[in-house]
């Protein structure tokens, strides 16, 4: 735990080092739960959302994206159930004047029961290594036994409370297990109040006419309110998606863990509409070709794995998340979800318009199934970044930091590198760079020795080095080093476009997520 | 001007129609100057964003991106001087509770006695024509003079006024001058009250802890509040730039002119900093580079002009428009603005932060100065979508609408259409596809005759059309049509790729850029 911990904390200081991740607003001492993507993170984020976008429309015919704005019709987010049950509980410690998620404290809570009943566990395998004692192995049992029926007892009574509405037994729950401010102790508690997570604004002038609009909290319903006028004007036959990227808000009160749940994120979503009764083959078919496209970065098998949904949201008949091993564990990416006719009957209800689909096949109207591929782009960026960072042992004892992106999200795919800053070489690194940079983008580097210049470009993600020397003045060869393996080659400078374009272009990794 | 007036329109709904522009949240009746991109509007706003990213990040060694959120420090706006100072003046009505522009009013109140100077003239050139009065030509002269000495007297005292910030003298003028409400006739007004530009909302639950944000008015703080990180972490040499394109909000009171002006809007702005006294030169550099970037696209030389600013705004010591000759005339496309060290040193002021760079070839350290290319990204789609629709005339007589967007802008880069929807044609059609899609985007078109498939294709852009036919069976070749010529060529099917990659990538068009 120690040791991931320590992972963690060299992971937001490298993506600040080497110019990828920035606090927001950090000369006025930062934004809490907000970032700034630097230059080098907003190359990786763009080419990861570009990847995404190209796997998504690009290559399927009947997906078409979409870009709706941030600020939407207010009764949209009374029609999606958010203005009603987007909410947090929350409850004020009096004397601290802090606030809380209830839920949180009571989780918590049951939390350290089930920690104790581990500690017995492993504390008794110690004593009866050498010899069982009866007496003591019966008392142990018995209070794990008890830990863990007291855990369960708490957490399903806070369910069934949550679930209710019944803000007033989590109080109760609170009072009764004494539980306290975790930073003062004081049990002085204020009731349990809910709190909506959707940022307020204010569109218009006129106190008359101001209308209370919300920072959209998902991308989805751009996609829903819009489902009518683009399979009109586009001519969409069922089944057909709708792609989307782009920001939503969330007013988080506990937000944490870097760029893995923040107050302003982005999302990559796509809404499959479907023939009512055709939604489990699709969704089926969905887990599957999202769970490709993620292992087409070879960030490694292992590292994935699909949660199942036991409780369902309201609006959804099946729901399975792709969780990814983060520097702090196995948690959601991305989310698949059989989200039935909620959202069109929805926004047809509130808004009295017809959004069916004729189909012409059954000749017959109905509102369509939708089928929902949701990944957070923030958190793809964290996947990427976090796993790609290694310390590595070389075989002469030091250690190297490399940053072992896959090639097509790297920022830079090349840095043109002269031995010397003198003799001409310089000259023809930049006429090498001169000849890439319409392909893509490249660096050029004549600071500090050619070896340090390497372990750089490592530590940025540079797939490739391009070393400039005087046998290039010769014979128009240069070395080309491979980040991955630090193996170098020597080509001719007329081959570097083709060699590295075969190696980073979009088009040759789409290839593999089929 | 009701020709004008009907181009517009006809933009408009066309934009609609085919899958470019929807109002937002249309099924709840729109939200006030807010416009979702479509299907096909999505990747033409892509395009233009790439190609302005690629032409000032990846083709320049000394700039690099950056994405700041949306969401910053509130003390970013007090430094930058928004707080105070991003206001409308505002004037109610008591009678008809409307609200509007005090400014505006008596803005407008002086250009109909301009118009009525230009028709006293008109009405006396008519008159003049035959017979010269000389009575008639002092008496109309006089008025003239008068109308004229009036506007100026009243445009001056406005601007007087605004600038000291005198609101009293203001509402004085609108009754001196007895504007009555446009609407209603009403001469029954408020006072005259500053209405600050920026949407307002509010971070965290707790009373105590909530801090009142705003949604960026512009991205260009985000730049200079993180400045000195990218400087350091890139080790960035001035001059160097910082470009970045993102979401702005403003809470414009007449929002109108369609995608023109929004309440929510695109911007892509790159922030170049220089040398103090350097500065007039990168400033005339970049005015001449960012115009021929908008050369570069095809849309015709006759239709950009420089505005040179003669009012400068308070941060700046020079600033120009290139303005584009939209539906509604020759208005600001782009801004180039030498903005001094303004707001490196204000942000130094508020925050107690150094943002100084140190200079190894003078060996000082200085506050840089800053030179500003600022283009509406929504502008820029106005600008390349209104411009490329035209209604032709063909030798036949018969008409066609086309959209001859600049192709490496298009949003599908080729349709492929079998002749007819049987012998296996399809079949041949959708093996094409497969093998063009993943380098671009290519549309399947099957319905209608093909003289109307073609033209749907000529009404979306797409610069190639692909005809599949009997012949293409037995030899393996294809029709290609272009959009603006019409011409048809039979061509190998081996070949479709590399004509259509020749034309259309932003690799070829970006090298008619320098």
């Amino acid at each position: 735990m120690a040791k991931q911990e320590d992972n963690f904390k060299n992971v937001i200081s490298h993506a600040k080092e080497y110019g990828f991740i920035f606090p927001s607003s950090e000369i006025y001492d930062g934004l809490s739960a907000v970032y700034d993507y630097a230059q080098n993170g907003v190359e990786l984020k763009k080419n990861i959302r570009e990847y995404w976008w190209k796997s998504m429309v690009q290559m399927n015919d009947n997906i078409v994206g979409l870009d709706a704005a941030i600020l939407m019709h207010p009764t949209t987010w009374k029609a999606s159930g958010h203005v009603d049950a987007f909410n947090d509980p929350l409850i004020d410690n009096k004397d601290s004047k802090k606030r809380y998620r209830a839920d949180v404290l009571v989780e918590d809570y049951a939390e350290k029961l089930n920690l104790k009943a581990k500690k017995e566990i492993e504390k008794a395998s110690v004593r009866f290594g050498d010899a069982f004692n009866e007496q003591e192995f019966i008392t142990t049992n018995t209070r794990v036994v008890e830990y863990l029926a007291k855990e369960k007892e708490i957490r399903e009574r806070l369910g069934r409370s949550l679930g209710n509405g019944d803000l007033a037994d989590v109080k109760a729950l609170i009072e009764e297990l004494e539980i306290a401010d975790p930073e003062t102790g004081s049990r002085n508690w204020t009731d349990v109040k809910q709190f909506n997570l959707m940022f307020g604004t204010k569109l218009g002038a006129s106190a008359e006419s101001a209308m209370d609009l919300y920072l959209r909290p998902e991308t989805a319903q751009g996609i829903f309110v819009n489902f009518l006028n683009v399979q009109k004007s586009g001519r969409m036959k069922i089944p057909f998606g709708i792609a989307q990227t782009g920001k939503a808000f969330r007013n988080e009160i506990v937000a944490r863990q870097f760029i893995f749940r923040m107050r302003e994120f982005e999302q990559m979503e796509m809404q499959f509409f479907v023939k009512p009764g055709d939604e489990m083959r699709w969704y089926e078919h969905w887990k599957t070709t999202r769970l490709n496209w993620h292992l087409s970065l070879g960030l490694g098998k292992e590292n994935y794995r699909f949660h199942d949904h036991d409780k369902l949201a309201h609006y959804a008949n099946a729901a399975a998340d792709i969780e990814f091993n983060f520097p702090f564990g196995f948690k959601e990416l991305e989310g698949i979800h059989s989200r039935t006719d909620f959202d069109l009957k929805a926004h047809e209800q509130f808004s009295g318009k017809k959004l069916q689909y004729f189909d012409t096949d059954e000749n017959k109207n109905y509102v369509p199934y939708v089928v929902e591929t949701s990944v957070g782009l923030d958190r793809m960026f964290l996947a990427v970044f976090a796993t790609s960072l290694k310390e590595e042992t070389l075989e002469d004892g030091s250690t190297r930091t490399v940053l072992s992106l896959p090639s097509v999200l790297a920022p830079t795919k090349a840095a043109v590198l002269p031995l010397v800053k003198k003799d001409g070489l310089p000259d023809v690194a930049h006429k090498i760079i001169e000849d890439l940079k319409w392909d893509f983008n490249v660096a050029y580097d004549e600071k500090d020795a050619v070896g340090r210049r390497y372990r750089r470009q490592d530590a940025l993600g540079t797939p490739f080095c391009i070393t400039v020397d005087h046998q290039t003045l010769e014979d128009e060869t240069v070395t080309i080093r491979h980040r991955d393996t630090m193996k170098q080659d020597r080509v001719k400078i007329s081959e570097l476009r083709s060699i590295i374009n075969e190696e980073v272009s979009m088009r040759n990794w789409l290839m593999k997520t089929i």
